[in-house]
């Protein structure tokens, strides 16, 4: 062992003992007859002294030529600082040093290593070995790991059996584009990596294994937005017997014991609330319930006046802004161009002061009296100092528009707190989804979950209404987890699939494996899935999953840091009877 | 809920209770006016009672269309058994059922769904589903997670954390084939999957991270012979700052911890054991020492008699077999004809019969006097009542053919106790292998092996001679983990690469990232990796990792139940900017 203390645990209870440290340069501070340097490993800094007075020669000199993030090993004495550093754990101390070996030099490193660092995000990337120096993603990396372990110790307590499957699968056209790798010796044919253990996880229920989980990678060749990953990592769980109600008392145990446990923070039970309810007081599937600012439905106080706008639209819906009263025209002329952006796409907003003096000023006055614009702030729950902004159009579009000013406003008004966490359930998805521009429906979760027995009939006359036993966990205005309960006969998935446009072949092409262990005793069944890197991120207090991922890729896919993807060789291609076009 | 308890859990404590079951019937004894089922879940076999007297007449005749492995969920009353079965942990009661719902109804099953099935592999393997319902296979499912849960317990306690690794990294040509994965954003370019974490978990040393573990699946694109899987599962780890000596103890504690936590088994401290002296005395770099039989080498009292055969020979070597006096002529001539197979390719062999009396008669009396034979009987240890069996040439090919038969006569002679655990250290690795076709050394570990410092100067001049800091732990004559001290520096690893061949393109290539990552201050650093389908596998009791892998492949690299790997789209091989060929 090259040390016996690390740097973050001496203390003046270790006074005078005769220590060992090893790790690297953080700074060295040479002040001529006396060389401050700060020795820094994973677990904290511990200041070095070498003493012109008190060090050997050949000690004091060589610590001359330390430069930053030399590794190197120390041999002395641990004695009490003179000018102590309440802010260090190992303030009050320093080593007085009587032997040092150099481990290896360093070339000075293109970012420095601190907590705020000088290296924008290409650089970092590119040296992530530098990075991971850093106390923000080296925390962030500790902290990854201590939310898996408790999450691996919840589950397996209540005898839930983590169970490996296979990264070599099939490859199915249907929901997003699978990776493939080509099998050398099966000729001609690919593997697929998983997008998720979905049907082997069904199939382990299949297999009487009935409370399962795993941590594990997923795959998707998405186009990558901002903070998408072409990998990822999923808690997937599933269990057997069970119906919706088990399922979300099971997941919301789980993250009330990592809030508790990770944060100390405790939470009621979650709110459950549908996805109708969802849709319409807050225009998201995955409401921010920190705050309030619920949408207001104004359609029977705002339509048959005389502004053609809103009597022309399928909906009008408000918000009140909590003290914001007081913006001036400029700001709210900023927000409904904010609210023009195409990235929103907005017509144009109407505006309602609510005054000090309980009378109201907006935008459309020509066309509402102080009594119609009371009711808007009954409705929209506005109160005296608050305003209230009211857009129109398509009700969905409308409310997806207005949940975006009402995430912007939040942010604005500081009222996303990270500190705080507001879990839900969503419940109550549609089971499917139109797709506009081919008209046909396709599974909003995927294609195995089951659809409400009371709904069933719907399929035929009115699909879009049918709804399924499917949920989403929301945090902080984040989907975390998402799950429902499956389809477990083979004569409904069969109609589901059929549904969804398979022909019968397809369908048993793809999935004839699912439908036949159907047909062998399947239990019921139903389970979930939370995203490992949004979980941590949000648990960490922050948005940004790639700081939580060891070595993210970029927005093309790349590890800029080992420079992959990238090209192969000619004997490679030919073993896997491929050729470049 | 579908249940209030499991199948495993009533006793006479639950008697007059009411409790809901759910499972599958495991069988069903129909006598006419009463009717036995057995209720079969993960946690046990509760028998159901349907009694023509007491049970209503439609669940009566309702479960006399009970199917095997059909899925029902029951109402009941716990009642007393008449006749008790002591073999079942519910043995003593049953439930007298009042409702019966079939939640699904099964086909009959292809093979029978017992401890002991009538299904050969091939079945087993395209319905694994059904495979998994049996106690055998389930088991060892849940051993393996209370496996890996333990491992994770034992390792975090230590401060270790676990990292994720990418999956879509670099392809490298040297050591085995990967998998590719073509990229669709990344024309022409292809990520491989990883056959190892290594250069992560050292650029996550370089990081900082000075103590990391993963379980993580690797992958190797290799002809695949028996028992292995084109993915598994490794238990990787790494460490800096430490030596040798700090990772065999900190691995072998876990191991340890294992033995006891898993199987109750205390073991003493692991013998350490040079490559050399493994090779010498056991013919093998992974020994059984579960037992004895130790290599005696023999040229010393077999050389310069009259017998050409060992005169020409490079080595002599024998082995004494406990008891094993007392084979018949014919006995021995199967052995030598077992060693003289191609897959041993001994070209004979010698016997020595030590008799009761203290004679000897052995096979090549005409050569060597009793006195002659008195030596070998010593060398190899040999007792009363012993069989010395002896072999000669090339002194490698010869150990191995002599391991051969030591492994085969342990097995017969029912020394290898699968409840018996015998680890143990090799260490001291050669860093190089002489490649005969090619007459070219590569590395017997990987190129990132740090060779002994002391030994650095045989590299121009012996290269074979060459020691590493590497180790492989043991058990039960096979590797079940593996590492070394890595390479830090930059100069020391590009030698390394010239010695394996690499031009100095290549290797920035292929491992410029490392090099350029030792500039930066990386510290010393060792690991090593568990393969962790056979530590499970051997802990387990048995040989065969298959067993202990939800969803295997065969040895074709294909998963028979879904059927994968599989012809894929046009769109997609366009998309992916591949053709075949």
């Amino acid at each position: 062992m090259y040390r016996s203390h690390n740097c973050g645990e001496l203390n003046v209870s270790n006074i005078n003992t005769e220590v060992t440290l090893a790790g690297w340069v953080q700074k060295s501070r040479d002040k001529g007859f006396m060389n401050w340097v700060d020795l820094r490993d994973r677990y904290g800094v511990t200041q070095l002294i070498f003493d012109e007075g008190r060090s050997e020669k050949s000690v004091f000199e060589l610590a001359k030529t330390l430069g930053r993030e030399y590794v190197i090993q120390v041999k002395g004495t641990v004695i009490e600082r003179e000018a102590k550093n309440k802010n260090m754990t190992t303030g009050d101390i320093e080593i007085l040093v009587s032997e040092l070996t150099i481990l290896n030099a360093s070339l000075t490193p293109p970012f420095t290593i601190e907590d705020e660092t000088d290296g924008g995000e290409d650089i970092r990337m590119k040296y992530r070995y530098l990075d991971i120096r850093r106390n923000p993603v080296k925390n962030n990396l500790l902290f990854r790991h201590k939310v898996t372990m408790e999450v691996r110790k919840y589950l397996s307590d209540l005898d839930f059996c983590e169970v490996e499957t296979p990264y070599l699968i099939k490859s199915t056209p249907e929901g997003a584009r699978d990776f493939v790798v080509p099998s050398r010796m099966n000729e001609g044919q690919f593997y697929a990596l998983p997008q998720s253990p979905q049907t082997f996880k069904q199939l382990l229920m299949v297999g009487g294994m009935d409370k399962y989980f795993q941590i594990v990678k997923c795959f998707r060749d998405e186009d990558l937005r901002a903070d998408r990953q072409p990998e990822f990592t999923q808690i997937d769980c599933e269990m057997a017997f069970v119906e919706q109600e088990d399922i979300l008392n099971v997941f919301e145990g789980l993250t009330r014991h990592l809030l508790k446990e990770i944060k100390g923070v405790d939470v009621e039970k979650f709110p459950r609330i549908t996805y109708d309810y969802a849709m319409k007081t807050y225009g998201n599937d995955k409401p921010d319930i920190r705050f309030g600012m619920e949408f207001g439905e104004l359609n029977e106080f705002a339509q048959h006046k005389d502004f053609p706008v809103f009597n022309a639209a399928e909906l009008v819906v408000g918000i009140a802004v909590p003290g914001a009263g007081i913006y001036t025209r400029k700001e709210i002329d900023g927000l409904i161009d904010w609210m023009k952006r195409p990235q929103v796409g907005a017509s144009g907003m109407v505006y309602v002061k609510c005054n000090d003096d309980g009378t109201y000023k907006s935008s459309v006055d020509k066309f509402y009296d102080q009594q119609d614009l009371a009711h808007w702030a009954k409705i929209t729950g506005a109160k005296v100092g608050d305003m209230i902004f009211v857009v129109s159009g398509p009700a969905h579009k409308t409310r997806t528009q207005l949940s975006a000013l009402r995430m912007e406003l939040a942010a604005r008004l500081g009222l996303r707190n990270p500190g705080e966490f507001a879990p839900l359930w969503v419940v109550d998805f549609p089971l499917l989804e139109l797709d506009e521009e081919s008209g046909r429906y396709h599974a909003m979760h995927h294609p195995f979950t089951s659809p409400k027995p009371e709904d069933m009939a719907l399929l035929e006359t009115d699909p879009g209404k049918v709804r399924a036993n499917a949920y989403d966990m929301v945090l902080n205005g984040n989907e975390i987890g998402g799950g429902s309960i499956r389809i477990h006969d083979k004569a409904t998935q069969q109609l589901m699939f059929k549904y969804l446009g398979f022909t019968s072949e397809e369908a048993k092409e793809q999935f004839g494996f699912l439908m036949d262990a159907f047909q062998f005793g399947a239990p019921p069944h139903g389970g979930l899935a939370f995203g490992l890197d949004r979980l941590v991120a949000i648990l960490g207090g922050q948005e940004t999953i790639r700081d939580f991922i060891a070595f993210p890729k970029n927005n093309s896919g790349r590890d800029v840091m080992i420079d992959a993807p990238s090209k192969i060789d000619d004997t490679q291609l030919k073993e896997l009877h491929i050729k470049l076009v």
